[in-house]
């Protein structure tokens, strides 16, 4: 935890917080902080600065805060991520939100298996509590977005094509003939299949809604490598 | 496991190979191969190819092996990364093999606990085990090297500047003034610090080696979703 994330409900003034959950014990045990010192702080969807300890004991800790800075910018790109498995869901979503991805759908595809969608990890608390804790690992404040598409093809056919209107629409399919691009700074829409790929069907339909095929080589990634590895090399 | 991995001890003949661990298991359980089925398969540090299945019982699964393709092209690259806490050395020495790193240094730090030394993730069967589900993912035969390096300073005084000759030196450091480079075809030697990052002295010894501090951004990314996303971003 890098960053003391805080909510409204936090506030017991207007500059003061009390906290007595998960993160007053990460300050007492990890940070071990004194009376005086001061902590990365950010407001949730809005400004970082520093929290100054004003007491700490078995009741919790006490920060006086102020706000001076802006968060770290996002990504200009929209993931569409085919939904993982219930325990790569988790550490992709962490990666997602360290990473500065603000968009996110996941989707339904063939290799998704529908079980997954039962998942306790497809839960809003669950989703969110990952992508908190890629916040507080990256030192950012805004929550990303999350739609769940749970079918395929009414969000490709009839929602995708204007989502890519005006973006780089792209799809990571490994096999494609043209290598995935570096360095944009344009909005991006990017979609990535589960693990197996989606099918030729499928790659067919976000081509026809605007994706270009990219591949990243000839190396077969996992979806939590290769989510990481396409943000980095895109951004 | 998108590749069956062979090692010379499974040949029974020229080209058959028996096996009866959990490979075995897998072609039985995963991919429900049946007599005739062929599969992806490579030996061991040699050429990939394919294995066609002749027996499949609850003796195991025997193949007729054909190699005739080369593993794809390694990183041009050494990578020294400051050993990560256990569970996050197993993940990292995943993602590092299946990226297609074929030198690691595992190095001592400030930051890391000097426990983390003594766990069974460091053993070189554990390390062994890692690197070879990484091949399994990425379909690559060739295992990478693996060096530990217990201390810091005779390490990078006295080894490191000559590896570093004729290549692109770069540690990862973020606050650094030049952002990290892309695409690179050159022969790298990359430097990654532990959690919390390298200590001033240790950047300024690296640099003395011949690294450049570079930086991925505003951002803090956990060591796994660092070596990726500077992998990525390099190559």
């Amino acid at each position: 935890m890098n960053l003391i994330l805080l909510y409204e409900s936090d506030f017991i003034s207007e500059d003061k917080v009390r906290l007595n959950d998960y993160r007053a014990q990460h300050i007492q045990k990890v940070h071990r902080a004194n009376i005086g010192d001061q902590l990365k702080i950010g407001r949730m969807n809005q400004l970082m600065g520093s929290g100054v300890v004003l007491q700490s004991d078995d009741k919790g800790v006490v920060l006086r805060t102020t706000f001076d800075q802006q968060p770290p910018a996002p990504l200009p790109l929209t993931l569409i991520l085919a939904l993982p498995r219930p325990r790569m869901l988790a550490r992709s979503l962490q990666h997602i939100s360290t990473l500065g991805v603000k968009r996110l759908i996941l989707l339904h595809s063939q290799r998704v298996e529908k079980s997954y969608w039962m998942s306790p990890e497809v839960s809003p608390e669950k989703i969110r509590d990952n992508l908190i804790l890629g916040l507080e690992q990256a030192k950012d404040t805004v929550l990303p977005e999350v739609l769940l598409e749970t079918q395929f093809k009414p969000f490709v056919e009839d929602r995708l094509p204007e989502m890519v209107t005006g973006t780089r629409g792209l799809v990571a399919h490994p096999g494609s003939p043209d290598a995935c691009p570096r360095g944009l700074t344009e909005e991006t829409t990017l979609a990535i299949g589960p693990e197996g790929g989606f099918i030729p069907y499928e790659v067919e339909k976000l081509t026809e809604a605007g994706l270009q095929p990219v591949h990243l080589g000839e190396r077969i990634l996992r979806v939590e490598t290769a989510v990481t590895a396409l943000l980095s090399r895109l951004f």
